[in-house]
């Protein structure tokens, strides 16, 4: 079985990403990032997800972005906005993706895995730039500059199957590839139970998406949401 | 004045990179990484050199790489050479430039600053595919479509002023702008004192840039080592 790095946040998206990988025969080195971020909780459902998933082995890098700031998620000082906002959001994090898509390739250099899943969507999305079709791209090229693995022809490929995905089609697909979202966290503010507010960006782009697919919405919210 | 991130290592080219990016002006503030590098001596260095040149501000991230292992630098069972080899060496350590300047990247959008300096050196170098030119360009195109400043118009140059320099006119350069390369730290196996083997391919270089420059080589060795 060829060997592949597969973010896992312990979002829907990634878990969705992680059934296409093992749908398509690799296998899969699951990696997380802890990054002091606000939703710690999402790392525990990583680690849910990438057992329930049949993974080969699940790492958590650690690395402080706070060292950084700059973002709602790594700063505890700008509040997780509850309603719409205009143009790219708070909850944007500098680098997030460039960062850890850098670790993955890391881990696959020496793995010699020549094959990285991000679960990156540029159609239900927040407008954070490092999730557009045409960055993957960018970051593909310069990946394969960057090591000495590629340099010696074992080239990487991002793989983001999502990218033009509407987040009623990523879980309709992945209900079908058996995905148990019960066990993913998508709030930005999620509690240390996993429990979403409901209000954020992603909660609104998450519970849209159940409804728009007609499923059944698994999210244990913390309070009471109309439909 | 304009604010810059300047990867800031400990040894001779970062150093070098610093009195450069200061002598054009820049407001600098010094990124290193704890990787939990062997030589962990070359920290110390870096921030006594930060002082020295005046930096703004020096942080140090902490990223535990030996989480993926694969180089001499990373996982104690990988001896250090201690004599030319062929190839890439072992000191190689998988994507550890591409995590470097993924922080940088971060930082500088947090700063609002859109420039990065790197000391990478592609002509008395160990043939690390991620000190070429072609790839620091293709680090910026990246970089360029990754994040909100950028998308929004301020985009980043990544400075590789050492690029295309001899080890010589390094220390040369150096030399003339101030720089003490007695603070610096550049062996793969400095002890914790910062006193170097004269051995591995980094003090094989160093050694040889200060006597083509026809320089004292302010290095303190562990060994008296022939001229």
């Amino acid at each position: 079985m060829k060997k592949a790095v597969v973010l896992l946040s312990g979002g829907l998206d990634s878990a969705t990403v992680l059934a296409i990988a093992r749908k398509q025969g690799f296998d899969c080195y699951c990696l997380s990032l802890d990054y002091h971020q606000r939703h710690i909780a999402e790392l525990h459902a990583a680690n849910n997800v990438a057992i329930a998933m049949d993974a080969s082995v699940h790492k958590t890098a650690q690395l402080d972005l706070s060292l950084f700031g700059g973002s709602a998620l790594t700063d505890n000082a700008i509040d997780v906005p509850e309603s719409e906002t205009t143009g790219i959001p708070v909850t944007y994090v500098p680098a997030r993706n460039t960062i850890m898509l850098s670790l993955a390739l890391a881990w696959a250099e020496v793995l010699e895995a020549q094959d990285i899943f991000i679960g990156v969507n540029a159609l239900d999305y927040s407008g954070y730039p490092d999730c557009r079709g045409e960055y993957v791209k960018a970051f593909q090229d310069m990946a394969n500059l960057a090591t000495k693995s590629a340099v010696e022809g074992k080239t990487i490929t991002i793989h983001a199957p999502l990218i033009d995905m509407t987040k009623a089609e990523i879980v309709t697909l992945g209900t079908t590839f058996g995905v148990d979202y019960a066990m993913t966290v998508s709030c930005y503010q999620a509690d240390s139970q996993g429990e979403a507010c409901g209000l954020c960006d992603s909660c609104r782009l998450r519970r849209g998406g159940f409804l728009a697919a007609g499923l059944p919405d698994p999210t244990r919210y913390k309070m009471h949401l109309g439909k």
